[in-house]
């Protein structure tokens, strides 16, 4: 996810570590760790990396340290032994007004524009997939595998028929809504509540068509009764791309135990987020909402910010959290969830994606070069590499083929 | 223009020389006007190049003599001088039902998308224009010019909204129609005769659009009609793109003498067309119809067709020219077009526009390599620097700028 307003990104930004148990990995367990990923197919499933390729400044091929606009580049994947993911098609969701539904499917073409770009402009080191043997093709050809996703399908209310060319250009996951409710289904955290209870019709219309096309569906931020009716109609499994356990935090964003078995009896998968806020309660105070408000009104907007007006937004929510401390999610809270996840659906029913450049990342797992932290931790928990694999993509990718196989005719 | 079926293309196809007159240049000629070339901004305003960047085997930075598909490449660029020009999205007319009309939107935005990424895979050497002083820029920077233009107003026909997109994208200059009617305003070569009577209610709306965003309007395809509504409802002047002068060949894709002064009256700019069958009536035999036929059948779709496949193509097309000798038009016969069209408007309201990719070429001037030839003519027919920098882009982008600048808020 991407918040669409700088004082809600600020409310759940990076910055000191303040948790005093912070987990500790040994050099030696890090380098199995990242030799690990290294011979393994590593994708998050969820990157929000693309708003940053139109950026003022943004080089995907340049390291982009100290920077609160940017945690993945070419560099530090290859630091942290990432191979790839799901990058995806955000758009802010609007007033629902016609005009913002043709803005929005504006935004929608020029963000899939924005990766074609950059996958052109770099095709020594990144290729798009379409299919899982793609990844792996493209893995073995020594390059980063981009599989293109849309979180929030606003940019197909103004005319579904659209995914038709979305997936000829390469969309082969989908989710119906972000923060707030659309034409097509129920934010999970919508403020006004449930409107449609669930999928509207026309979101039933989209999710049937993106499942006759062979285009994995994405339960991320949809409400808990749009996971209920994926459950009892779709023919294929889906996934969750971001989001972690309501058992751990309850927060509507994460999935309950039961709903965690359903989708793992469903031969779904959820793919663990790392995004802050939903991992535990930040506790803002009003006199830090204050100062956020200020900035952001200094900074201007998220979305026209430059790369380098990232490195003073990272110095601002540095002095911010100095200033007024908020409780930053640490790895430890991660792995609560992620154990948690894993005991309840096992190893076959779980992956990563971490919400990376979308306001996830931990106190101390700060950007895609510290992956290798996570396959520690499941080496620790005595996870065989085949186990390994299937979380760090295999999963995802069974899923994604089962989609395929189904659309095939 | 692209014929959108094998046999038309062949029917017009260039091969062996049959003129006996065919007009001379020295070496000191061809390097005087090579040397001037390359000091000016050379630009030719229609380029169906684009229609090969998807073509299996195509490489913009390799050259493809002897294939009938391209004429134009980095390397010939390079040797003809020439810098640029408008790159089209061309679409090919469909049956105009409602499941055309959403192939057709696809194509078009697929067709945006190759050019946008031929640019980022090739951005050492070639640059988006948006304006007239980026053309300028991109050209003092050493690279080539690709201003983006759409040929038939097909793909906006689902949902004419979507040329805010376009324009975003860095459309900046249109065209109405194709060979036939559509939706938007009478083809000069409709089978069927007029519909409209020239723009339809759509097709008005669409111009006014346009013109609101500083999108050139383009004249070529559309019938006389539309012309004359476009000299009545324009508050700037209009191009025709690649269109000739009907005084010389009395073909409904040229244009009359009376027309001729009324575009120069108003500030437009005619671009000369290179399409022999514009220029000359071919004569084809009904043999050779039936022979091309059968080629067309054996080879495929033209749209489908890979590089190599162009090869063949062109090697069926000699033997087909061996055996069913058809009239090529040549330099002498675009001369005759270009004197007439210059003597009627003068030199401030010509340019060129050649259909490269698209149909164009003559039998001595068979790709990009050999535009030389041309400024060499216009030298000997005594234009002056000036003159010649107009023909060969100038008062295109004088156009172009009024469009701009109406448009400016």
């Amino acid at each position: 996810m991407i918040l669409r307003r700088l004082p809600l990104l600020l409310a759940l930004a990076l910055s000191t570590p303040l948790s005093v148990h912070a987990i500790d990995f040994s050099a030696a367990e890090l380098q199995r760790a990242t030799s690990l990923q290294q011979r393994l197919l590593t994708l998050d499933s969820h990157l929000d990396t693309p708003a940053n390729f139109a950026r003022d400044g943004f080089d995907i091929g340049n390291r982009h340290d100290h920077n609160a606009l940017s945690q993945v580049d070419y560099p530090r994947m290859v630091e942290g032994a990432l191979d790839g993911g799901f990058w995806a098609i955000y758009t802010g969701q609007g007033d629902r007004s016609a005009t913002a539904h043709l803005r929005e499917r504006d935004a929608g073409l020029q963000r899939l524009l924005d990766i074609r770009t950059m996958l052109a402009a770099n095709s020594d080191r990144f290729a798009l997939a379409l299919t899982p043997a793609d990844a792996l093709r493209i893995k073995a050809d020594g390059k980063r595998v981009v599989f293109i996703s849309m979180e929030n399908a606003s940019p197909l209310v103004a005319d579904p028929s659209l995914l038709g060319f979305y997936h000829q250009a390469g969309l082969r996951m989908l989710s119906t809504v972000h923060f707030a409710t659309n034409e097509f289904a129920d934010s999970a955290t919508n403020p006004k509540g449930p409107e449609w209870n669930g999928l509207s019709p026309a979101g039933r219309a989209l999710v049937n068509e993106a499942v006759k096309r062979g285009i994995v569906i994405d339960q991320s931020h949809a409400s808990d009764a749009v996971f209920d009716q994926l459950i009892a109609m779709m023919p294929v499994p889906f996934v969750l791309s971001h989001s972690s356990a309501k058992a751990i935090h309850d927060h509507p964003r994460n999935l309950d135990d039961a709903r965690l078995r359903q989708l793992a009896k469903a031969g779904g998968v959820i793919q663990v987020n790392a995004y802050g806020g939903y991992l535990v309660d930040p506790g803002k105070s009003p006199a830090r909402k204050a100062a956020e408000d200020a900035l952001s009104k200094r900074l201007g907007g998220w979305d026209r910010m430059s790369i380098a007006q990232g490195e003073e937004l990272q110095r601002a929510e540095d002095a911010l959290d100095r200033q007024y401390p908020v409780r930053h999610a640490s790895l430890d809270d991660f792995f609560a969830h992620m154990g948690h996840i894993l005991d309840v659906v096992g190893p076959e029913h779980v992956g990563i994606g971490l919400d990376w450049d979308g306001g996830g990342g931990l106190t101390d797992l700060r950007d895609v070069s510290q992956l290798p932290k996570i396959t520690a931790w499941l080496l620790r928990r005595g996870y065989d590499e085949k186990q390994i694999a299937g979380i760090w993509g295999g999963n995802l990718l069974r899923v994604m083929q089962q989609a395929q196989d189904h659309a095939r005719p």
